[in-house]
């Protein structure tokens, strides 16, 4: 862990070089990925057979898809306490998200120009979901939820399943969300299938989900031919904190993104040297018997940060730099700092709302912009699965008016056939 | 022109191939703009120049940037009909896109917990502005505009100078659209300059605007760690008309597609086989005496088409799996069939709106989604120039109702840190 002082000198060079963690060496998988989705394009269904046999050791001779007694028998497999709590996290993010739906406008201007724009849901979204412990069924319900409330007919999984097995509650989440078709593949393959078809594999428009390196890249790859969401990097929180806040609070908020990968990021930002001692001392008491302790431990040793700031406006000028995936205001007056907050995924606001609230139950989806995307992008949400067409009418004496505009400026730019069909209509 | 009808035997399957036109062959390129990248972020302004001395034969050691002085001087060199166009046209975009800021939300659900989102603009933008016969400064307009009303302070140009000439209404429109900052490189190395840094030019956020092969392989690869818009293609026309329509009128458009780029598609559906020999006579007519003769025409042979449909339902089908970038409704009431277009980037109502409107002076931007993006992407607009952060603040009574939810669901997807956030807090 480092400590940083906002007022120490090259500070901001110190802070940058700290947020640089995760340029992800792709120039090695970038060809091996492009092979693959070639592969895919070409073999289809006998290709994905063959790579999932050997890369994730499942035999899936029988069929790809997820059978709809299989999502029955993986239910009837969760405890109640489970199913009870999925359903509480669901409901809540589909009340957020039904307040996201965007309207359409309409209107006409002053020369009689109708202007405006009409929404409409994508046809078919793919979701990637990571195989082994990265299998969280609450990814599920945030993935699936806003394509659901935005529309979309045909929401696909593909997910990696190890030795045939996949986890019983991402399918009971699966279910819950309206997911529609589920497919045992993972890896580039997958986003090949989704993004280009197969005999039993349908193409979608858009593919959204984390993944890793591979995955990633082949979303890069797919991108323009198919909608992508972001790609996702390692997972990070930054908190600021005022005293008399419970130092083992923080220290838990800062470890619940730490015992993600040792590339998660946990910063805090103080204007207390108590509360930093205090906050640093809990956290090595957390970690002491922490049951993920080589992971949280490391990513606290080696990404993680307290950085003393001058007082709250410093504090959020920093977190700005940070531009952080999970933002806590751990403040007595949280309301008063958040306008001074302009680049961060989700905030947090007061004591008693822990970022674990947002990756569950808050209602807000919990895909955010990592690695400092927060800057130029927004999380998941109703607006991902949905597109604009804009609309333009003229009647014929608007037409007059502001057509000799357009043919002049046609004809600047050295476009004969859109300033002739303007004209030809001028003329008439 | 290949001309099919929606009624014979694998029409579908023939639609779809004349769709499937630009598969860009990317593998080539990946690995020098890859280089090319890797080249400015470690060499900045001195390879930039170098690389546009071998480029673009532009000597730019004197500096990379456009002055005050120039862009005067451009503008005294513009006709005052030119900048009274520009002026007219920059309006109209203004007042469409003023209406396209989004609102904030805050509510509190009937738990008591805050819930809701703020958008806040990105700092800096980066619009690349293809050099040559391209350079419109239309495009100036339609991709700046949308930016400077979304609030963004620094609004950066980057356009290859061939031999040092820039065009000066393309100046003249960056003048007045707002732009901040121009530097006269293009290509890959543009864009890894905006993505990166360099000495003289600040890194930017989000990279918005068409470019060649290079450029969008390069947008695709910094992809992530700025933002980026879309991969554009060649430029398409679908018009859906009605028996009636003066068939010069629908050929004009159809060739003010055709006249962009050889691959550029434009498509005729409609349900009158007078009306459909009547605009092939005519686009052929128009083609005899046309300037751009040799990119018009090939496009129009090799990538045109006109479609016989049953009726304007079927019409609106067969433009639902085109997807167009531009679409024109030439009928007589096309607001009864507006709301059976699912994707398109900009629709046009009734005869007196040809697409050259909404290419200048409708208000819309005119950088809309093609190659079938429209399935999955809007056109440009505030949107892509500003992002949303989740608000969420659980006052200590609701956080007790929904925290053991989150506990409970962190424990599965074993979370200790996670659970253990919400737990302490509610041991308090």
């Amino acid at each position: 862990m480092r400590r940083l002082d906002t007022t120490e000198e090259g500070f901001e060079a110190k802070l940058r070089a700290l947020l640089q963690r995760d340029e992800a060496a792709v120039a090695g998988i970038s060809d091996s990925v492009r092979n693959i989705i070639a592969d895919v394009r070409g073999g289809g269904d006998a290709k994905l057979v063959e790579l999932t046999r050997k890369l994730d050791r499942t035999d899936l001779s029988c069929g790809l898809a997820v059978t709809e007694q299989e999502v029955e028998q993986a239910i009837a497999a969760c405890s109640k306490e489970a199913l009870d709590a999925l359903e509480i996290a669901a409901r809540r993010i589909e009340a957020y998200h039904d307040r996201q739906r965007p309207e359409d406008r309409r209107w006409i201007d002053d020369l009689g120009v109708t202007l405006g724009w009409r929404w409409t849901p994508l046809d078919a979204v793919g979701l990637y979901v990571p195989g082994g412990t990265a299998a969280y069924p609450s990814s599920v319900l945030m993935n699936a939820i806003p394509a659901k409330v935005a529309g979309v007919k045909r929401i696909v999984i593909v997910t990696p399943a190890r030795e045939g097995k996949l986890n019983p509650l991402v399918l009971a989440a699966a279910k819950r969300a309206g997911v529609t078709e589920i497919y045992k593949i993972g890896g580039a393959q997958a986003v090949a299938a989704l993004a280009y078809g197969t005999e039993t594999i349908k193409p979608v428009d858009k593919i959204v989900g984390p993944g890793n390196a591979y995955v990633a890249e082949a979303k890069r790859q797919v991108f323009g031919h198919v909608g992508i969401d972001s790609i996702a990097g390692p997972s990070e929180i930054t908190v600021i904190a005022e005293g008399g806040i419970e130092a083992s609070h923080i220290a838990a908020d800062l470890l619940s993104q730490t015992e993600h990968d040792k590339l998660s990021q946990s910063i805090l930002l103080c204007c207390s040297e108590v509360l930093a001692s205090a906050v640093a001392k809990a956290v090595e008491d957390q970690l002491a018997e922490h049951p993920r302790r080589e992971i949280a431990e490391t990513a606290w040793r080696e990404q993680g940060a307290i950085i003393m700031c001058e007082d709250l406006a410093d504090a959020a000028r920093v977190s700005n730099i940070i531009a952080p995936e999970h933002l806590e205001l751990c403040v007595r007056d949280p309301e008063a700092l958040l306008p001074l907050i302009d680049h961060a995924g989700a905030v947090f606001l007061g004591r008693h709302t822990p970022e674990a609230i947002g990756d569950y139950v808050g209602g807000p989806s919990h895909v955010l912009p990592t690695s400092r995307a927060a800057r130029f992008s927004s999380g998941l949400s109703v607006l991902d699965f949905v597109k604009r067409m804009s609309v333009t009418g003229c009647p014929e004496k608007a037409f007059r008016e502001i057509g000799p505009v357009a043919a002049t400026l046609a004809e600047i730019e050295g476009l004969p056939s859109h300033a002739a069909s303007v004209t030809f209509r001028l003329e008439e």
